[in-house]
């Protein structure tokens, strides 16, 4: 996605090997013109699949599956991290270990918003290690529904998360490859040039 | 705003004297339809106001912001409640205590993404005591920028809030005011019938 290559390359920012600052336009400040394009794009790479529910993880993710959700018409789900004080209800639980934020975070979704029969499609700001998605995917199927699939707005393509996400059967769809962050550069997939 | 009364009443429950959950449509899974309606009403309710940010706090002010800082074309700033560890960068910062959460929580804005001159407008999903609506505007005086009012999905017109808020000259503007929830029932302000 080519306006999402240039916003990480002229607005993101390299703060190492492995971390790529995007609070400009995607998890602190949000362009909601670009986020708009985002949703659409994942809204058109899982059509036809009969999804009945976009399920996210707070905060971050909430910003990019906004119009994925609006374009397709169906409920869009925030997992929580903490339980809700006004919540007595049941809920589905997983954990997730964020490398980024070091801290053990659970995933929480109300059992009122999730069923089975539900086709789920999993969106989400980044895949590094796939914590996250693979927490969001335990409560799916802790709910008897099914994971459409799981898409990511940037996707370190120098970690395990697709391939996590691939063994277990999911179709995971990326809308920026990185390559690497080396060098505090930020090289795409489909740019990597090899002179053999 | 009708269609908002009407998801409050349909799909809201009151589950105590003082408290509305309103996760079906809100705050937890969010109907991206009647949010961009919301977020269409505010844009509407502070145009002409030259708004250069929308500023809410995570999580659950991120879905109703999201359209009217589209609509008004700016962008759209989350404060966060926890500081980011990718983030060495200067902040503006003001403490805020949950009622309904029963936390003290921080609100952290980067200083990257507010600055003098900057005409913001604050939205946040409830308006009860009216603190995380103070604690953003804390951050905005901060900063040095300009408050141009504060949006409410919707306001517990019972509590202090509102008053806080006009006391220190802003704007208010809330898309459904609860006069009660006494008796396990929603009264809008404008529905307060009296009998004399």
């Amino acid at each position: 996605m080519d306006v999402l290559h240039e916003a990480i390359r002229e607005r993101g920012s390299v703060v190492s090997d492995h971390i790529l600052k995007v609070d400009n336009f995607l998890n602190h400040q949000v362009d909601t013109q670009l986020m708009t394009m985002i949703g659409k794009e994942f809204a058109k790479r899982f059509q036809g699949q009969s999804v009945t529910k976009v399920l996210t993880l707070e905060s971050s993710g909430i910003a990019p599956s906004f119009m994925a959700a609006n374009t397709l018409n169906v409920p869009l789900v925030f997992a929580r991290k903490k339980k809700a004080l006004t919540g007595s209800e049941d809920v589905y639980t997983s954990r997730v270990y964020s490398y980024t934020k070091q801290e053990l975070n659970q995933v929480i979704v109300s059992k009122e918003y999730l069923a089975e029969g539900d086709r789920v499609l999993i969106i989400d700001d980044f895949l590094a290690h796939g914590n996250a998605a693979l927490g969001l995917t335990e409560v799916v199927e802790e709910a008897g529904a099914t994971v459409v699939g799981v898409g990511a707005v940037i996707e370190k393509a120098f970690q395990e998360g697709r391939m996590q996400l691939e063994m277990e059967g999911y179709q995971v769809e990326s809308l920026a490859r990185i390559e690497s962050l080396s060098n505090g550069e930020v090289t795409f997939v489909d740019e990597v040039v090899t002179n053999k």
